[in-house]
């Protein structure tokens, strides 16, 4: 599941070597050292896996969960037991977890040297290529851009100048301007009682055909899977699309509209400058959202919106209009 | 009016040749093949030139059309019939003319080598710099930054590190700070049935004497023509200046101001953190948005307005103040 | 004050060389030519150093003046009179006083040869290292990034890709994610009759041990002292943290974030995304700004504020609830 064109897998390794350092309490007796095979979450874990349990995401699907291992709570321990899982009660699981996932993957290094041939693409001076990148033919990178171990580009694509890529993988016919960010690490943080732990991000950005992406513009990388834009999508600059959110095909967003965490945007979603968009929030296929507009709940297909928080525009209007008869009636006494 | 100093003009081309592989109407009988000089919006199209018409701003001027060749719908190919100019019928005449431009003109690139001389100048390491690219004396630029082919730095201008720099021309005593962008392509996308088309920009920016750009602001080239920023403007951090913008003398903008294409600010305006300038819209001189201001119509001279949609600061003042009456009076029932 | 190791004072200087190009009167008859030691605020000037009076927040802090030499308005002379303090007359007291500070300090340049020897890290292709750079041991750095002479990083840092990093020291364990500019300029002009005059920043950037800082994210660097960002504080991409801002520790913040000048920010405070702080808040120990709150005056410590402009959250709840029974109530004629 983890890609291994950009990451290296350490697994299987012994359970006592992967949390022997994390503060986590083996339950009496019952345990005996197993070898685990990889790190996911616990929809994803496998039976030779390791797994957490923490949030209300999480906890909803504990039923699930089929894992080897599997770290949680003192408190919601019952959820995983009798089911021939280990539960290794730990006082900060999403914490003890993102170390984990820290020894289990590793990502790929540029290497020494420029192995791979890209004789027949146009790289300018300052490219830095890692190993094991892909190249398509008829594409070409501006100065001084940066393409991360494993990363692949389609044909005819533009990379401009100051570009960084890392772990993703990107379609024919895009274009990717100066210093947009494709791959950077997802913003994800697990709270302990000594402050946050930064959480691995071991999944990609993957970026469907024909894709435009504008000047310092970031796209992050998945905590796992992948971060996805759809064909012929088209970012301006300064647009932030956090980890795991779902582009869809056709897209056009203006400056500074920012997407957080696993939201969920359709096929030929309009976007103004500024608009936000929640985590975990969908947006309907050839929806608007207007600018500066806030959606805090999910906004069906098709419909247009504007405001903070966002409603359907006729709405807004409404209030706007119901505001401005309310000062002309009392005008102030000043 | 395409700058050679940054595009080669690859005109005069035949008609045949330039619209060969579109999927345009011929006229029947009527054709003989032409000579096109060059591509060109409407209302500057001469004779030896194509055009096209779509979308509200281009029909208004079409009476204006003295262009050889117009792609237009089939629609309003009578607004350039009896004038001895060729209508070409396309489903999609902003997309047909943006393959057109792409014809007809070709950014320059980088070189093989630097041959210019910048004995007099400072160039930090990992500099590129393209050919053609004039630099005045006592500037400075920082390691790793990009200066385009063609581009022209006035005297006694510091450039930052990382900065990129392409399509523009620069006065004296300009300060361009670290990672920020000039001359990035325009945000403009033609629709088709297939999605959209990005639309190649053909213009450049052009800054006046003694302009600061801040850290990662971005400053996008024309469509045709400039963007400009007057003499004496400063702009602070993550800023996103679009496409065709024209921005006066004296200017002060906050962080994350975002003005859109074509927009026409005044001198010596002042905008706080977030205010966002829809595209065509004009702030008079002299004018203030105050933070997050999103103006949806033309400010005048001297006024400060708020809000978003935004007011004039006192009309915004009294609706807050309506607003907060309304819940003192009408507590909620909670 | 200055630190030396970002920036070159060439003090003591003698005052009729130090003022001699700016337009400025000396008082007649009083005046004898004296070394001038450090350039200073009017609250940290030293007796042997210069300073100025021009704003408020100068102007309130006049009586504790003990300046050698102060820049100040005709009009406010009267200020330090009678206090061994040498007035001069100026028409524009922080513009002169800027240019001051430009003769005083001088940053120190990046360095023929990058002499340190950095082989205990992790130096990617096409890094620049400036003169006097330390990285600790364990760091690594990313493809293409720029370390400004005498800047500071900890052990165990991961450095991304394109980042700049000038006039700035890092604890031990932090993250600067691609893109990432720390210890730019802080946004500072001085108004004239012949526009405004940028404002040299004197001062640096100090970061605590496992900070983060998200892609193409900005930190600029303090007029004068430091600007900081606490231990344990996460800060995702495309955020503005202007000059001399303090942070607290354990404090998260989402995409587009923008603090201005000065702002105080306590410990634990989370804040959504877009939400901006103006310059010279305090917000509180532990409080909470959802996304796009725009507070205009200082949060408690541990409230949770929405809105722009920015109130307690239960009291914008109830602003929108009754704005929207406003509607009900009324529904529009049409």
């Amino acid at each position: 599941m983890v890609k291994e064109r950009f990451y290296q897998h350490l697994g299987p390794l012994s359970l006592i070597d992967l949390v022997g350092a994390i503060d986590v309490e083996f339950p009496e007796g019952q345990f005996t050292d197993i070898q685990i095979h990889n790190a996911a979450p616990v929809d994803q874990a496998s039976s030779v896996d390791i797994t957490y349990l923490e949030g209300k995401k999480s906890l909803k699907r504990s039923a699930a969960c089929v894992a080897a291992v599997c770290l949680v709570h003192a408190g919601k321990a019952h959820l995983v037991g009798g089911k021939n899982i280990l539960a290794l009660i730990s006082k900060h699981p999403r914490a003890d977890f993102a170390k984990v996932l820290q020894r289990m993957y590793v990502p790929l290094g540029y290497g020494e040297e420029q192995t791979t041939d890209f004789a027949h693409v146009k790289l300018a001076q300052g490219v830095v290529v890692g190993a094991g990148a892909e190249i398509g033919a008829g594409t070409s990178i501006g100065p001084n851009s940066v393409i991360g171990p494993g990363v692949k580009i389609g044909e005819n694509c533009q990379i401009g100048a100051n570009v960084v890529m890392e772990f993703c993988q990107i379609g024919d016919g895009c274009k990717i301007h100066h210093g947009a960010i494709l791959g950077g690490t997802g913003f994800g943080v697990a709270l302990t009682d000594q402050g946050g732990v930064d959480i691995p991000h071991v999944g990609s950005v993957v970026l469907g055909d024909n894709v435009s992406i504008g000047c310092n513009t970031s796209v992050d990388r998945a905590l796992f899977g992948e971060t996805r834009i759809g064909d012929g999508s088209k970012l301006d600059n300064l647009i932030q699309i956090a980890h795991n959110v779902t582009i869809g095909k056709n897209c056009m967003f203006a400056a500074f509209v920012g997407i957080a965490g696993s939201a969920n945007i359709g096929d030929g979603v309009l976007m103004g400058g500024g608009a936000g968009v929640p985590d975990h929030i969908s947006i309907g296929d050839g929806a608007i959202l207007l600018a500066q507009a806030g959606p805090i709940r999910n906004v069906p297909p098709g419909e247009i919106w504007g405001g903070a928080p966002a409603t359907p525009v006729r709405e807004q209007l409404r209030q706007l209009s119901a505001i401005r008869k309310l000062v002309k009636k009392k005008p102030s006494a000043k």
